[in-house]
């Protein structure tokens, strides 16, 4: 049955229960599609939505076993899924996307290696296994660097910038001893992302690229159509088509690309919905989330058209107390996460705005 | 705090747990809130998207009455609700819409006593208690007319067409002695609709008309923007506005709206989100299960404006066969139910078509 479409009142296992899992869910259910959510936090926000939720440790097997019977497929919100969980959920259901796509994106060496193998421009990038290695990168790559954790690492957390040879210890100490990689800084104009399908039969759909603005290591805005040409646009779909494909991928994948002008260079990948697909809900008739379901599922792609220009804003901590006055505002659409406290720096919702002509 | 906003995480209440309650049940969540479905079926559409589900029968006291201490507000998804179950809910909870709307639109007479008394055009009808009434109305009002239940009749049920005197015993037998109204064809060119909220603070929003066909007294498609000039566009609103302001209503009505030569005849209000509504998911930033639930929340309306042509088809029984084709179209927004059986004559899903300027 795992090559043939899943059928309605078929359940999707989502490990993870954040924001991401919580539009999955919805988009799931709007495909007649029930989901069964795995989240080791209490009272999940995906859980708000979803058929069932269970509440455990990825290291507990009974409970990670029963969730697998219970469901058809199983896909995921985030990267970081421990390799003891994906072996007990994979000896019983499909997980899409595939272990490839989570072992080359769960580190950042691995992600870059498999990148410049395939051919695709990166910034320049050194194993940091210790200080001996930082010093000689450094002398290759020069400064300004930043050196990154190889694992789990997010919206700018376990990274620290190099702006001048001397501040290379106080950032190897900031790794805490874990395996770093320290890349050069690129001279980019603009930072674009594609948001990219793969169907189960090898069928490739993007999303037009969206213009990224970060603030403090966090998405702040994506706006669609990003500054780009005609020419920039086929290139970013194309070199999106050849990660997918090379990885055997179903589902979507987040391609962050630096506009630069010697050409498109990618800064990372992430095997899953991404924060910059959120304009999707208010451009497209069908969006990243349903896009992801589709493909899980064994379900033709949609093809991705945009109908309106859209502009998306995270809200962020304190940004949510401008919820009244955007709810007022015309032709924007408000996305909140149902999270029950608001953290400085946490990702509480997003609003798409319309762009008319 | 009935008057105050519903803050984030608030609980709203939804009785009824079909498709248009888990259509509200996802537009509440984009706002941040959490529902609870309660519905006497088993396995209800909405629970699959709704954070808690009650199922139990109106009949029972108790479990309406921890409903009802479980959530912060109240509404439904259809206009039948047992009075005693309203009269539990009411003494502990708001109510939105009002008790008001639910007496005037549970009965086909008093609705249209009510729509008269506004002085708004409406089909010549007569109260018809007996054979003797239903003789003396159609010497009144002529045929081809038609007899209606006055309660509990919905997409074409608890009708029968008089199109000749002679067929007035039959069509009185069919009735089974539920009492009855009589209502004259009205020579119309077309039907539309408009899907108007009103707000806890009294401020009205339209969303545009919608040109609506019905197949076999079934909703089949909805059309915006409506075949209407200018001036019935302004009469349609303005009306809308009229029969929400007299009930003191906070929700979304869906008013049906015959177009003759002579100008618009009400054929029937809901006091609901609407099937001729379900287009604004797809061409509007705040679509009318949002609308809807802004309006009980306490929230501000959005302001309904639309964005896109869009032609919505309902999915009716066997037409699930079509959905493999349908899931390929472009620009094409599909919303299933998950309902577990396909039935003749049940509403299974609906598409958005997106129409391209």
């Amino acid at each position: 049955m795992s090559d043939t479409p899943l059928p309605q009142g078929a359940t999707i296992g989502i490990l993870g229960g954040g924001q991401l899992g919580r539009m999955l869910s919805v988009a799931a259910s709007r495909l007649g599609f029930k989901t069964h959510i795995f989240e080791p936090g209490a009272a999940p926000p995906a859980g708000q939505v979803a058929h069932r939720v269970t509440t455990a440790l990825y290291e507990d097997d009974a409970a990670l076993t029963a969730f697998a019977h219970g469901v058809d497929v199983i896909t995921y919100e985030f990267e970081n899924i421990p390799t003891s969980a994906l072996d007990t959920l994979s000896a019983l259901r499909p997980i899409r996307p595939g272990r490839e796509a989570l072992r080359v994106s769960q580190d950042r060496l691995t992600e870059k290696d498999f990148l410049s193998d395939l051919g695709l421009a990166v910034a320049p990038y050194a194993d940091i296994p210790n200080a001996a290695a930082l010093a000689a990168a450094l002398g290759r790559i020069g400064t300004p660097a930043i050196l990154k954790t190889r694992r789990f690492g997010y919206d700018g957390k376990g990274q620290a910038r190099i702006m001048t040879p001397d501040e290379a210890d106080a950032a190897l100490a900031d790794m805490a001893g874990a395996p770093a990689i320290l890349e050069g800084f690129v001279d980019f104009t603009h930072e674009v992302s594609v948001i990219a399908a793969r169907g189960l039969t090898g069928e490739v759909a993007c999303f037009d690229p969206g213009q990224n603005v970060h603030e403090g290591g966090i998405l702040r805005t994506t706006t669609v159509p990003a500054d780009l040409t005609s020419a920039q646009r086929q290139d970013a779909v194309l070199l999106a088509g050849r990660i997918l494909t090379a990885l055997d991928y179903v589902g979507v994948m987040g391609v962050e690309l630096f506009v630069t002008k010697a050409g498109l260079i990618v800064n990372e990948i992430a095997p899953r919905v991404h924060n910059s697909g959120h304009w999707t809900q208010n451009g497209c008739a069908i969006d990243q989330f349903e896009q992801h379901i589709r493909a899980v599922a064994g379900w033709p792609l949609g093809d991705g058209s945009r109908y309106a220009d859209v502009v998306m804003e995270n809200l962020i901590g304190a940004d949510m107390d401008r919820v009244p006055a955007l709810s007022q505002e015309r032709d924007l659409a408000l996305h909140l996460y149902g999270k029950a406290e608001v953290k400085p720096g946490r990702k509480m919702g997003h609003v798409n705005r319309i762009i008319r002509p």
